[in-house]
């Protein structure tokens, strides 16, 4: 079949060439082999992917960051010298204005810690998690998950278990967690809410379950809000007034929340989020922690044993954009939940080309509720397993990642992310499933 | 005395109740709760202080730091875009010329990988040295030392052991450090040259010693440059032009450089440095790694192991800021070691009025030359231990912070930073010290 100049599926030979040449191994492609292997074939075919692989963001940031950065650069030079290693005070500041108004918590400026990225945020709040309390070594991952969280945790040294969401939500969910925090093994409890990959959205009953686990089991809960506000089914755009999206912050005093600016403003080059933890922790003592962090006071340990250790603080420009951009979403003047709403918009007539052409969603609902459209979704195709289903939409000019990669039990299945799918993009898309389909009646 | 308005020694009860009140341990003070006591008594007594505990630059940068990245952020908001992993190529460029303009030695840009702050860089390389083999799990400083590498280590669980350069120089060094090696517990060799805070230099035929032990014991070594091309004693400002400091990358292919960007550039506030390792680590398997990095090669396990699973890379300002400054330098047009000389006049300066009124240098020679006149020098005075002639020059305005906190067996020492020092205070100088002397008339 012809699509322009292009004809699907694309030809073998030369695919199989690509693949042999990078040497990867086809059954079992990371991101960013998948990344590197669909720009090969690219350049070698001359032709366009609709390139679903990576989750990065691809909207424009509010000017105001960089303006605020410049501002305080020609004011006083500002990256002359070393940022405090907890951050800015007008940050921490706007930090715990952004919390109160997005998500109704009272977290007070001096819990409010910038990191380099939520990334230097999560590796941290799980080193204090699995380093808490001996035998607690464990952290128990919500699964699916971010694939890194899970290398943070080899990195530390620390063990890996799991709950998957598609088998357990609700009271059911809960009574799984339970089961794991029986053991006595878990430290920490990870999670993303929306969910990457799965774009599942944790309730608020949930949350409240998992809190109480938390608290009854003295397990630190590590949740990473890097989308937040974007569950586009509510209108969670305006500060200080409801609805708010659910947070475990409600449930337990047991808490690091990881906020990350890289999706919800479009700022990941600047690698800055912010990691809010319980005010309850300016007093906890976890003499266990003492050996590897040089305090037993769990706040200290996160500030002085893990950011001034790993990172000496986060750069001065980047904390001053995001004064800017927090400032101004704070005022109400930038609507950053409207902004990113464009995902959800792209997620929606995408998901509809798919389901249109014999796909179906992995993660389809929300105990009940039809899942929210956003940054990700994910789907599969009869008689195919994930990694199959991934070398084969290769041929139709379609590239995503497997939820095997995200430690999904839903081998069968691939992450999309919409981020880099424009709207003129929509026909092929549905001109390549269509093909797709052609050649794989099954679906 | 009178000095002006104020008389030493200051009031003994009042600087007494200052300290009662912050809780420290006066005994043990650290770097941080020296200069929060030092900031109270200043503000209590309405008095100014020799500030010398810090160790932190006080010099402008070059604008071109921040106009560069403006440049880029305006061309096509490079904020909005994950940095690369391996940091972007224009500086991976500029720091394998800047390595072969300052220390004659050919790096690739692959093996040149921007992190945040030389800090990472350490903490990455610790993280591989104590990792790469079995058993090999002990990190051997050459003490004294910048106490935070040794909170690096226990943060990784790694195991600390350390040989003293107060000791040992020369063929001595060399056989101090072979008879650590020999035990096969090794598995990196750290140290800093010039020192901080010793300011010895170490000597090109000791780092090629070092350098023969590292490849014939299969050690990593760790070598830090934050305060490279900072021993005025030479002229090593030309880019491409001899002298070159010496550096143990000429003598073994077992090496990671670390290249910070605060001190030389006076560009703290970016958190940013280079982390260039030996090109032998883009072939080197260590098979030992796979746990905790996901591959056994030793130079992806650095970035994709090590920056990724911690910061994601380093922001885009901070990078675009330093190719500015390099390739300024690398084209001979920004002179950093010039720029860096002024805290060798101020530190010949103050060293002369501290002996002078019958202060001694702990570290005074390299190997039978005069010590370097740099950004730290050390002190002590007869019948004193450090953290009992710490106190006492809190009375006469003058503060600074022991060289026990940074391993060094010399406990009757201090280590003072000039940076914080103006000419003008001189004089104020002088008048505190001679008080002093004159109060304790053993010196």
């Amino acid at each position: 079949m012809t699509m322009g100049t292009l004809t699907v599926p694309f030809d073998r030979t030369l695919i199989q060439a690509v693949l042999d040449e990078t040497g990867f191994d086809p059954a079992n492609l990371s991101i960013r082999e998948t990344n590197r292997l669909v720009t090969l074939i690219e350049g070698q075919l001359d032709i366009r992917f609709v390139r679903m692989e990576f989750g990065i963001p691809n909207l424009p940031y509010d000017p105001v960051a960089i303006e605020t950065a410049a501002q305080a650069e020609s004011r006083g030079q500002v990256s002359r010298q070393y940022p405090p290693f907890d951050g800015i005070p007008e940050l921490k500041q706007e930090a715990s204005r952004f919390i109160r108004n997005f998500l109704n918590v009272a977290i007070p400026p001096e819990c409010c810690i910038p990191t380099a990225g939520a990334m230097q945020g999560g590796f941290i709040s799980q080193a204090i998690a699995g380093n808490r309390k001996a035998g607690q070594d464990t952290i128990l991952f919500l699964a699916p998950a971010f694939p890194v969280s899970r290398l943070q945790t080899n990195l530390l040294g620390l063990r890996y278990d799991s709950v998957e969401l598609a088998d357990h939500r609700g009271d059911d969910l809960i009574r799984a967690v339970e089961h794991k925090m029986k053991t006595g093994k878990i430290g920490g409890l990870l999670y993303s809410s929306p969910n990457n990959p799965s774009w599942v959205v944790l309730k608020d009953e949930e949350l409240r379950g998992l809190g109480e686990l938390c608290t009854r089991y003295d397990v630190l809960a590590i949740e990473d809000l890097a989308y937040l506000c974007m569950d586009f089914r509510a209108n969670y755009g305006v500060p200080g007034r409801p609805p708010y999206p659910a947070t475990i912050a409600s449930h337990t005093k047991n808490y690091f929340l990881l906020i990350s600016s890289s999706k919800i403003f479009s700022f990941a080059g600047a690698r800055i989020g912010i990691a809010a933890f319980s005010p309850a922790f300016l007093k906890m003592k976890a003499p266990a922690l003492k050996p590897k962090f040089g305090t037993a006071n769990v706040g200290h340990a996160f500030v002085h044993g893990g950011v001034y250790c790993t990172t000496s603080g986060v750069p001065q420009s980047s904390q001053w954009g995001l004064v800017g951009l927090m400032r101004k979403a704070n005022a109400g003047k930038l609507n950053f939940a409207e902004a990113t709403a464009e995902y959800g918009r792209r997620a929606r007539a995408v998901k509809k080309i798919f389901l249109r052409h014999g796909f179906h969603l992995v993660y389809d609902n929300d105990m009940g509720d039809p899942l929210a459209d956003g940054f990700y979704f994910t789907f599969a195709y009869p008689g195919f397993s994930g990694p199959q289903l991934l070398l084969e939409l290769l041929h139709y000019g379609i590239s995503a990642i497997t939820l095997a990669s995200s430690g999904s039990s839903r081998t069968e299945g691939l992450r999309a992310c919409v981020s880099f799918v424009e709207e003129s993009q929509y026909d092929l898309i549905d001109e390549r499933l269509a093909c797709f389909r052609e050649d794989h009646p099954a679906g």
